[in-house]
């Protein structure tokens, strides 16, 4: 019998899904030019390039260098231009600067990215016993950043794409897809009897250390959507005046519509929308003429396929108009189970009205892993479920996404909720 | 018998309550040159006059012109001049020029508060049975708002007069005290055995929409500082090079202290401060020579005073930096019945590690009193306790006091927990 | 014979002149209360108790401190506080928050005046023979400078009452006039035969040293307007769509236009202006119903009177619009002595197509004087004549005033100039 | 005798010309990736794909389009795209999101530029007599057009290659050279009588229309350098504090110096610049250690050679130390042609002490020409010479290149002149 067995097993598996991880990512980017995976088009996102370099630099920083002997890196310079926010891990290329990077090129980041990808695979084949528990937690790791890279990735170049007024396609309509599902119109409210509820984590598999530790909490009774609000109710929302009424709206939020002059979600096209006489689309289509941008360029709007591009305070103007709101998160997990539940994941996130705080007794992983999550927490309201963008197998029910109340570039939608 | 007694009874109370309110703005304000209550030191600060003003504006606005039959305002511009918010209420002035009103001066304005004075006075003076509870409501309300406005006017005054370089002070050491009661040194941990604990206002009494409805909250076992944090603790964690140690803070506290260049509290000293110079103060003092701004100008630092005007970002640093943690709003709440519990109000507002988020089942109060605290549920923190400048009478275990993170210029402090 | 009796009747004369200019002073600030003269409307703008405290200090920084033996200062803060931009006298008060300085009050800044005022008295009565040209020379200076700071004490008051949405008057009707007298409609062409002509100040009398050397410059043959451009004129302009016609801007100019929404000259209120109803002014005026808010308040616009608080890109795209161009200082000099020319000063300041460049041979004022002019030669633009804020006796036809061509506070208009 | 062949023989030389010019667009273009002709590093600076892309875009919008009947645009929407601030040609890309353009490729662009090649070329071919001054006279501006966008390209690129951290560069060492030529350290003064002189261009031959009218000025006597200041003379400015005295600068330019914390040179990098690290950089080297970024990368000072990359507000500064000052416009046009004068083209663009006016009796171009130079003569600064980035044969004495006093992204730097 081979006691090594079942290690070289779980070694082989690793590689198998680090393989495939890793090649996604180069997938999402191939639609794209060197010129495209270059710039940076707000502070916010990133360029497509330094996503592939960042998700690459993480392993050679956390895996390789303190964890191989005689490991090599590819270029030390990197380890400036590709460190993102990690301060125990020394200084770094200011965040709005990243789109100045010309160099290295496209060609170069492959390079770095086949030569850290060499040195991963051999590590996990010479996986020894003693280090193997190490190893494998800090990989699963780095696949998981890799894999919130991903999404990141497709949003940050569609918002790229969307500042350039001919609106370009980020891939062709015959590729793979990420248009959003339309579902059937009908709406049906789920009923929750509330109490005492479990939620976070359970162990058993991966999980981010913000989704632990799991606890208790207590529910009132509520009811919550069986889907989500689509771009056909969202237009009803903007017929009735909804950007125009403050009462609807937070004091942030209506100062943020009145600053940037916000009149729809981020990618939608109003039929008088200057760009739309550069781009040459078709009027076509229904809700009033709507158009909206997307992974295959401008298209109608679809009644049916869930809103998206919603900041969280048009999300919660929304709830507000119809009589409803925003489930908390603990809400939307409880629900998650509830039978005829649908559209939890694979369209788009979904924000609550849960501020992003720390569970009870939360401590962040040892390490440079502790400024993954918990540094975070603060000034940033949850989302759950997860995206069309988001790689398959990484979200789960328990899984908290993040972002600030104005953000609305990512594939965030909602769901509404109310009291019994 | 007379059927009116109790009616007229709580008239005459609920007059001698306003009467005493409204004078202490104006004894607030009597320190004061016309100049001094003109300024607006930033955009988060409001001059002194007009918060004389707005004050009475709520009132007129609120009570007078909807409840009084042919009541006639003081000056009808004054309605634009002084609504602060309130959207339902019509268009105002920008509140980053709100000091640019030299008129009305401070002399009308007192005219302005008298005329309101005499139009409610005599309203309560007829009170009759049937509109009195509306009425009731709104004077409580229109006293409540004015004693917030007075614990403001003293917080941003202090800023304005921090801005001079010749540091003046508020009033003179021989008027009434504002100073921080220094307390003993020691610290004492205080259990709580966690548990399922109810939380918000019970109702009886007045209370803001914010703190209802009561509800049960799960909360696990932990312990608290008995009292709370001495400036002599802070200074300990300056010197300890508390501000220069990213691995304490937040990310955003961390990029606010390197784009601001905090490097104390607000109101602190440091020994080489260049205004000291033209302040005159003499050195001596403790804890490594700190001066510390306060209502009665500059004063050595007391190291058993409480620190004060900290960022929530400073607070969550300090905790981490001590191995604790910032106590939840539930867990401040259900521990301000605690045996040998100190200092809970009177002397600093508690920053809490609770975002500030609406209770399960919250409706905001109908009519224009909705916008009072809602709209502002998103990217704030709550803080618990009272303070020095809180009016007596005004705060209680269950008042959620908010404030973005990085504000500072409250006398916002701190208290410790910790997990079991 | 008495050698001193010309000295002493020197000093006679000039003590009169300094106590004439040190009212004028006082009786500007007089129709406003402490508030209106504490606030800073913008950056560019000084509160007038900032002016009545600067030039104070000017005499005690520059006179009393250097020349006097055992003089006392009044504050030595006020050296920090009221020093504007001299950096050879060390660092100062940020110009920015100038409004922040509640104290000194205005009271002590009139003790301060009353005290440098008697020091310079002193001296003025003790002059002696050998210190005599010094002493002359630096009081005439700081006195010019005050007389400087009086047009600035009006156009920055102005300012800030402009921002106040009721438009306070800066002086009642009945008061000492500033306002604009009309003239004729009609306006003719004076011919200039260009040639070699001398420029520049001559000497005999007070000049700053920007208006030397004296020397030739060579002119073509011009024409030049004999009267100012008048409101009823520019009212055609705007009428005519001037503010949306690019073709007539300067780059610059309707970068500036279209930034800060610029319709109309800067104290000019549209019927449909939000302020008038706050004003309650009556409607009636000419012009199509434009107001002018101005010393007296807010008035109907008069066709006749001078355009006023116009920037020199506005000045400059009406001069185009009218098929002219604005003449350059050298002409306007040139054409100050033709016969029939009108309105030269005591209306309003002349923008010229002139940057402000040094004079051939210019060398700045030796010692702190040496900051008074030159260092501002760059970025401006040259304005000549004097307006209805310019103290008598201030202005002469060699006087180079200067300001950013966006500048629109200030007493600004224009004359008309073209090519033969 | 074949009356067209005078023509055709013209418009021979002027496609020679033509296909010369555009043949060099590309070969600036060579060296760099697509990534660096896509990124725009600031909103004064465009990318290289732009400007390949708008040189193209005015010989279409000003030639093809008015002039060649049936021509066919490449892509009408490159009209929006690549307009530059034309307002009589329509709305246009705003200037700071130039570099968010991925598309246009840069293979579409090259694709765009043999279009538009052609049909220049076709109508250059067809060239007959009615129509020859005026194809003639455009072809000719697009052509100096397209030839000061060289400038700016390597400029720009220069730019954007300096806010790599690792300061790659712009072209190997063995290509062509733009290095500025060391000259002899020696200085000697130039003596010039002034007096009458004629300034401005004479006809005959390409002028800007701003170098028109030819006129005469006066000037006194003066002194000018032979040689241009040197980067030795430089690191003796900065040695002897010259970044450190406010008395040496102009007051804008000293708030310059403190706002953007300059303290050389912009592409200077002293012997602790953290990027020297990144960029592995030998030290080595003289005049204390300096070392210059410039067209091949990071290069050790070379003290004879012409320093550049200097705002004017750091050439007045240093000619004030120096105790001397620059020279007018017109005195460095009347100096041009003394002998022994050296360095006057080639190596860098020298600043004047002449603001950016237009010349008596200017007139701009007709046509769409006209917003070519005047709309911008407003808050600029004249510069003569011309520099090692200008194209041979683009530049004369009576040139006048402009930009604003704080640009120094440019190859700009001094020649010194005195009075006698």
């Amino acid at each position: 019998m081979n006691p090594d067995r079942p290690l070289a097993q779980a070694a082989d598996t690793l590689r198998e899904q680090y393989r495939a991880v890793r090649a996604h990512s180069l997938a999402l980017a191939a639609p794209l030019s060197a010129e495209d995976q270059c710039i940076q088009s707000m502070p916010d996102a990133s360029p497509t390039k330094w996503h592939l370099a960042h998700t690459t630099w993480f392993f050679e920083a956390v895996l390789l260098q303190p964890h191989t002997h005689g490991y090599t890196p590819f270029d030390t310079r990197f380890h400036y231009l590709f460190n993102s926010y990690y301060e125990a891990l020394g200084p770094r290329h200011p965040r709005p600067q990243r789109g100045l990077l010309t160099r290295p090129s496209v060609d170069e980041v492959r390079a770095y990215r086949a030569h850290v990808d060499e040195a991963v695979e051999a590590l996990l084949g010479r996986a020894v016993e003693g280090a193997w528990p190490q190893v494998e937690a800090i990989v699963m790791l780095g696949l998981q950043h890799e894999q919130q890279h991903q999404e990141l990735l497709v949003t940050d170049i569609l918002h790229a794409l969307s500042c350039n007024p001919m609106l370009p396609a980020y891939r062709s309509a015959s590729g793979p897809s990420l248009r959003l599902a339309a579902v059937p119109a009908s709406m049906r409210w789920l009923r929750h009897a509330g109490g005492r509820v479990e939620v976070g984590h359970a162990g058993g598999g991966f999980s981010f250390d913000n989704e632990t530790p799991r606890h208790e909490v207590l529910l009132r009774p509520f009811e919550i959507a069986d889907r989500l609000v689509s771009c056909g109710d969202y237009a009803q929302f903007i017929a009735d005046g909804g950007y125009q009424r403050p009462d609807l709206w937070l004091s942030d939020g209506w100062a943020t519509v009145q600053a940037q002059g916000w009149r729809c979600p981020a990618y939608w096209l109003a039929p008088d929308d200057p760009r739309l006489a550069l781009h040459g689309a078709g009027g076509g289509g229904n809700s009033a003429g709507w158009q909206v941008f997307g992974v295959h360029g401008v298209r109608p709007l679809e009644a049916d396929a869930p809103v998206s591009q919603l900041s969280f305070y048009e999300a919660a103007a929304y709830a507000e108009w119809a009589g409803a709101r925003l489930p908390t998160e603990f809400e939307w997990e409880a629900a998650s189970s509830l039978p005829g539940i649908r559209q939890l994941t694979g369209h788009v996130w979904q924000w609550t009205r849960s501020s992003y705080d720390p569970y009870p007794g939360f401590r962040p992983l040892p390490g440079i892993a502790a400024e993954y999550n918990g540094k975070f927490m603060v000034g940033q309201l949850v989302l759950r479920g997860g995206s069309s963008a988001t790689p398959d197998g990484h979200a789960r029910p328990t899984y908290r996404n993040f972002f600030p109340p104005a953000a609305r570039w990512q594939f965030t939608g909602l769901r509404l909720a109310r009291e019994l």
